[in-house]
């Protein structure tokens, strides 16, 4: 086979490809506000949402970010976000962790960040809504899920919302519109490596 | 069960979690530049390492980022970051496609953003090199694998690499620190959902 051929042959398979492309692009016309779940035990769940709420500012819409468990995005983030006017961020108290050992404390708390969410999910004028490690919330039984759902089902028509966290409850996945799972193949803790500033926080 | 037994197990619960970490967070001591590869056919690939360019920012550390396809990432995005002094941005020529249907040309784009690459690996001070779709010039046999896998190993060591894009190739991954694959369970493109603003652009 010569160079021409071989070029020729490439140039009909990407002309395929395009035109599949083509076609499924077409084919899709629903707009619509999203539910994305980001879990599994694998990095990049919040990392990702974070990225989200970035691109969303990018585009002059309005973002809230609820952060249900402390310490999952850096202060560092934080900061960065909060240099856009458009950004809305909550953390309710000190969230709750393995460290407070105090269970009503974080319920109180998980209750505090929800409430926050239904009124910022009621704010016209929202574009995303970014419902950080609220699945550790449900998982611990810190906030009643049927409630969750339907405060979710209510949400304006237009509202992307993204819930992060490991262990997300299969009827949370059965009614977001996109989940992806975060799949640890091989992690760097394993091997002993620490968290290190700029990669963890 | 009373309440106050309830909250007493539900502390000593937290207690045991919380020394099981300590001591977790002890035992990781070596501190090194990260290979990272984000992979798998699910969102959150080039979101997440956007996410990860930021927080490195954020910690005022220089970032770079070479882009091996055109349009991975918004122009939304590239103005967002390119608002800080410390990224060093590269998108090689067009990138390549199947839009573009030439061989030959994409070869040549691929060929210009590795011989970047490792410009950027070399300068000193770099915190994070986002290397954004190289696996699918890896997929297509644009660049070669070995000389790509003895480029990332020559890197300084506290050098951080994230390297995305579906199909990460066996050999990338064996070399890799942290690899995440972000799995799609469910995608609302399936349900006829469009692209929309905010979200995929």
């Amino acid at each position: 086979m010569t160079g021409d051929e071989d070029a020729a042959r490439h140039r009909e398979k990407m002309a395929r490809r395009k035109a599949v492309q083509d076609a499924e692009v077409a084919a899709k016309t629903v707009e619509k506000g999203l539910l994305m779940v980001h879990t599994g035990a694998g990095k990049g769940k919040s990392t990702a949402a974070f990225g989200l709420a970035l691109r969303m500012l990018g585009r002059g819409r309005r973002v809230g970010v609820v952060q249900f468990i402390k310490g999952a995005w850096s202060t560092g983030e934080r900061g960065l976000l909060e240099a856009y006017a458009m950004l809305e961020w909550h953390s309710m108290g000190e969230g709750f962790t393995w460290e407070t050992q105090d269970r009503a404390r974080d319920i109180a708390a998980c209750r505090r960040a929800w409430e926050q969410a239904r009124r910022m999910m009621a704010e016209p004028g929202l574009g995303l809504l970014v419902l950080d490690e609220l699945c550790i919330a449900l998982r611990y039984d810190y906030l009643p899920l049927d409630e969750v759902l339907a405060g979710l089902a209510a949400r304006p028509a237009g509202l992307h919302v993204v819930v992060t966290g490991r262990n997300a409850p299969q009827p949370l996945l059965d009614a977001a519109d996109t989940v992806t799972e975060m799949k640890p193949v091989k992690h760097h803790f394993a091997a002993g490596v620490k968290a290190q500033e700029g990669i963890e926080f």
